[in-house]
């Protein structure tokens, strides 16, 4: 193949990217990728599936980029972009299995865009899925100056009476809470606008134990398409999985508990990370907006009958028994905390 | 289900925006499509192929979103935003399967997302392919006000031995150019510099033909799916196929061309919409510049066998025969215009 820029014409700062890109989309290729006349295309043959059926996710990591426009570190949100739509897939009990990401920018700075790569890359490795394509855009006008978007959509695959919806979810489940690793992609405008009037991303208040607030700002999105495809390969009957996501606890766990039921946590159970207290302590925020608001150190729950709790807390060292599910009473909320 | 919002919270913009989205989707689902527990899937197990392949594509619209803005006019750019995605996969004789939209405002307007859904179903709609997710993400401090981007990925399916990548393009191949609508999703930012600085998106100029500049300039892209999946199971050997964006048919075109063959192309055989001219007109641009930076009235071109090109003709009747391939001598490029 050749094109005009093989004749010699300036290679824009848009070209340099994708083909950048391209070079480290190959690191993440699963065997089942092949590239045929430099398409990358996945084998759709799902050979160990019976009824295969496939989800997508698509997500951005929403203010978040601030933190990372910020100081000036870029190689890590590509992390938080992954992990947004893949564990949107595998809470439902899909394996990732491409990734397509979305890079907009104000102007195309080729090495912002490297690095912003680096971490999709990385995310994509840890979920074990394939880059088989993207776009880096340059919109003037449309972002503010140095500001940049991302987007992403995710492809998954999971066998069709494997799909968790959460209508299993029944009376005596236990809730099992996989930490997060601090707050995510969510609720940064919230978070930046109660924080930074006071502290700079570089301040190290106390409570953080000399870490930098912008260091524990940007920390990724803990990735959890390992955890729980171990779980479900262990033959766990998991009737229920949360992402925890923008509306915390209640609405997402909340969102899959059935009519009747109530997942009754008990917040003594968990440790949660200092910057919740942080922000809690410098908002003066009241415990049940923080719930609403952040993640409050949960990122996954998963529910599954009370036999199962033990195997699951050997599959994942870090998860706890945080609550379980009883019968709502009138108009308890499908969320309650003990 | 239930959640907190069932309780009476006020359910926020973001929410009845997202929901609306998913309403709207059901009316693209193709028979493939379930919904369980709320959840869209796909059906995969692609009975009728042997080796199939999945292929992705994201895209978004570029600066033509601007005119849908300023016109205050947001139900068909996401007619684009399918065009840019799907068109890019059938060029590699994919049938496009899903889709999932990334809708990214400064602040979250439900009827403009609605609008915008309106286009992105109307496209899924032209191009058989089902939104089985997506994402409204509100981001405030990163776009300017009233602003917003879309960014998109569609997945589609092709049999292994029927992906097409330019690489059976042979000397004696004829070149058939299917017409574009106007200038499709690409060029906008140098279309805007030159024409808005002198007419107003409502103006009528004479060459428009009483058409208002704005409504020109908003013209939906072209959706090929139907003309090129026609093409293809009518069982014709298509040797290539390039979708004409960004660098247009020097660069689109040229990039399928193998080393040593060269598309020699007849302006003469196709007329251009006179959008072309007007811009040409107002900003004196050379007719090698304009070729470089827009479609030039041709939006997608099949590369097929000359004794196959009646039957491609008759297939799509307002395409033309525009060029032929001749082997290249010494440094021609891979297009060339007779």
């Amino acid at each position: 193949m050749k094109t005009y820029k093989d004749s010699g014409v300036d290679i824009e700062a848009g070209d340099v990217a994708s083909q950048s890109a391209k070079q480290q989309s190959r690191q993440t290729y699963r065997p089942e990728v092949t590239e045929i006349g430099g398409i990358a295309a996945f084998d759709a043959r799902f050979g160990t599936y019976k009824s295969p059926l496939l989800l997508g996710a698509t997500d951005g990591v929403g203010t978040k980029l601030k933190i990372a426009i910020e100081l000036e570190k870029h190689d890590t949100i590509g992390i938080d972009l992954v992990a947004m739509c893949v564990n949107d897939l595998v809470r439902r009990g899909a394996e990732p299995l491409v990734f397509l990401p979305y890079v907009a920018m104000q102007k195309i700075v080729p090495e912002i865009a490297q690095q912003i790569m680096e971490g999709v890359v990385a995310g994509c490795q840890l979920a074990n899925c394939s880059i088989i394509g993207g776009e880096t855009a340059e919109l003037t006008d449309i972002y503010q100056q140095d500001e940049y978007d991302l987007a992403a959509t995710a492809v998954g695959v999971v066998e069709k009476t494997d799909l968790i919806s959460g209508d299993a979810i029944t009376r005596g489940d236990v809730v099992i809470g996989v930490p997060s690793s601090g707050i995510h992609s969510n609720g940064y405008t919230l978070v930046r606008k109660l924080l930074l009037s006071k502290y700079s991303l570089l301040d190290k208040p106390e409570l953080l134990r000399e870490r930098a607030l912008g260091e524990v700002l940007l920390t990724p999105t803990r990735i959890y398409v390992r955890d729980v495809l171990a779980v479900l390969r262990a033959g766990v009957p998991v009737h229920g999985i949360a992402h925890i996501t923008g509306s915390g606890l209640p609405g997402k766990l909340g969102a899959i508990i059935p009519e009747g039921y109530t997942a009754q946590l008990k917040p003594s159970t968990w440790e949660r990370h200092p910057i919740f207290t942080l922000i809690q302590q410098e908002g003066q925020i009241a415990e049940e907006e923080m719930y609403q608001a952040l993640n409050m150190g949960i990122g996954m729950c998963l529910v599954v009958p009370a036999r199962s709790a033990a195997s699951v807390l050997k599959l994942l060292p870090d998860a706890r028994q945080i609550g379980e599910i009883i019968s709502s009473k009138g108009i308890t909320p499908p969320v309650t905390f003990a």
